[in-house]
């Protein structure tokens, strides 16, 4: 609403019952029947002082300006409205069940039957816009796949009801024939400029072992490293403070996951997304699931203790190659060298907490154990957590 | 700017740069010269999937609507910017060292030379805003001082460096006869439409006691109880959520004091701020050091291990009173029937968090041996503040 060149957001009827309420607590004069100067109108009064003088710790990975906030939204906006020429993709469907507007996140694969390493089968990531809400959702194509046993969607019912600030949310899943095969579609959340954890910090890698590197085909070569890789500790490696808040995330994800009585299956830095500085979300949940319920005649569920005691180890893979920041530093003859490279350059609790969970320990381990090896890192996550918040409310105030 | 009626946050020569990095990872369609629709303008593309169908668990305590959010920033606005006629107020200097537009914050005692219980000495609190970087600060002035030992100065400048995102920055200290006496003046960061932890929880209770309640003199009486002392658990008390919502930051922001080798002294509903839902932050931090200090000659330093164990003790008595949502809880011999009828309604951790904090053990009792207590609750709290960033990082892309 735009009243005299000034823009509300609220209409001045609709605002009035809470200013009565601020009025009753700090204008204590009109009570007394003295006459108070107020502006009758509204405007930012400028900085508050503690966003002013924000002390922000050196090396902080969440370290950011409110100018890159602004500007990392209006990356998003472009990325959201990205369109492709129908004319010049004939392969690309108009319309695939309630979604269209297709548009590819990456670039088809050199050979088309290409799998990815990871799912054996080859897929495909596209945005689109659902035709009923309007909104815009990413879809995961898995190609000519046929699905033999639809007991498996029970779970994926489970996977749609975990809502979760550091899991991308599974939406629903389809077949479709729609691109001229059997295809199974996975549709989640959109999360647009968010990168890999593979490509934000392995991607420099002259040669990727180890893990897959499906979704880094056409990124890897594009991609200067150094810059954009953030702060470095030392040596090449990363700050402590940026691993432990990528492990207080992905740990905080895997309770959930499993506290639901699922397991993630696919903690693998191909499928982690980084949004901003330092913002995790594990992508792509659900698929190892239909994949594997699929594969083993429904055993998949008497198997769910199995996969998450794998998630723990896989979670532990992550963390050494993060601490090492290469994805050599997992491979099997590797990983003694690489503990002691951790125990040179970084803190007890960080090996104890990798050894811990990449141990082949008999008995049950289970992701609240890591809590203590967290311990005060809990408290930096949320000082952090709530500057960033004061900082982003400042923005919205002006 | 605004160009061709869509305002921009920054010009097309700036957004450039950044602009061209997207298009590097996600628009591979140009390195193969094929051509991409792309529109020439920026704008909101519509809500996030994960923002429009967020769910938000019943009874957290850090709910919050967009609305809310933007209602709160509004009211701050006009909080900010309230002035008193001048000619009405002949009692408040038009300037006090390098501040001006005081504002008195709080209603004048009915009889002035009324003590502050907490401190000994009358005190009175301004906003006024500085003349050198223009911002909007709180004064706080302690009537009738006289500063005998400039020794504590010091421990200001302590203070003066401890940044904390639940702590009320101290600005500077100085002593003025503006207000035609000798008065010491703290300056603080401004938070308006903060409330006291003693108004928001317990101002409705028929007696006030064992806290001291000067601060709370004039609103007392013009709060409907009920209506903003947000959700209950049950027969009238707080949900447990809330309470461990406020157990974490209190004792954050107490690591921090005692980590910099400070006492807080002032861990007292009457002097904890609530901004928002649930964010708190500890006020009037200093006044008790200067003012200890000097009835101290100066032994107040070789004190602080003692006062830092007392901080603890009164952190425990906080969080007793919110369990059983009345200050009367706290008095002496109410304190088993207290912690019984926490015993009744709450977890075994809330009680033996009280027990441990009250405890009289002879053994020096630290901040940090809480943290098990909190446990996962840490990740509930991480939870609610990354959901509450994304919306408010939505509303800041609208």
């Amino acid at each position: 609403e735009n009243v005299g060149g000034t823009t509300y957001f609220y209409s001045p009827e609709d605002f009035a019952p809470q200013f009565q309420s601020v009025q009753k607590e700090y204008i204590f004069h009109q009570q007394q029947q003295q006459p108070v100067v107020l502006p009758n109108y509204s405007f930012y009064p400028g900085m508050p002082s503690h966003i002013a003088h924000m002390k922000v710790k050196a090396n902080m990975p969440q370290f950011f300006l409110p100018d890159e906030i602004k500007m990392e939204l209006l990356n998003r906006h472009a990325c959201s409205l990205m369109q492709i020429d129908p004319a010049q993709h004939p392969d690309i469907p108009t319309e695939v069940d309630s979604y269209h507007q297709l548009y590819p996140l990456e670039a088809p694969p050199a050979n088309p039957l290409q799998k990815s390493s990871m799912f054996s089968y080859p897929s495909t990531c596209y945005k689109a816009v659902n035709t009923k809400d309007c909104l815009t959702y990413c879809l995961k194509r898995i190609h000519g796949f046929r699905l033999a046993n639809t007991k498996c969607l029970a779970t994926v019912d489970q996977w749609k009801k975990l809502y979760h600030p550091n899991v991308v949310q599974l939406k629903e899943v389809f077949t479709t024939t729609a691109f001229g095969d059997n295809s199974l579609i996975f549709v989640y959340d959109f999360h647009p400029v968010a990168e890999t954890l593979m490509i934000r910090h392995f991607s420099a890698s002259s040669t990727v072992n180890g893990y897959t590197t499906d979704t880094t085909r056409t990124f890897t070569g594009s991609k200067t490293s150094g810059v954009s890789n953030g702060p470095r500790q030392h040596a090449g490696l990363l700050p402590e403070s940026l691993i432990w808040a990528y492990i207080v995330q992905l740990s905080s994800a895997l309770r959930a996951i499993h506290t639901a009585g699922l397991a993630c299956g696919v903690m693998d830095p191909t499928k982690i997304l980084i949004s901003s500085k330092s913002r995790l979300r594990i992508n792509c949940i659900g698929i190892f699931d239909v994949l594997t319920f699929d594969s083993n005649q429904g055993n998949y569920v008497s198997l769910v203790p199995h996969y998450q005691q794998e998630d723990l180890v896989a979670l532990g893979k992550v963390v050494l190659a993060l601490a090492c920041n290469s994805i050599m530093a997992i491979q099997r003859e590797q990983v003694s060298n690489s503990l002691e490279l951790v125990a040179r350059n970084y803190s007890t609790d960080l090996k104890n907490l990798i050894l811990y969970l990449m141990g082949s320990q008999r008995r049950q381990r289970s992701v609240n154990d890591i809590m203590p090896m967290i311990g005060a890192r809990f408290y930096t996550q949320l000082d952090a957590a709530q500057l960033r918040s004061d900082v982003v409310e400042n923005e919205l105030a002006k």
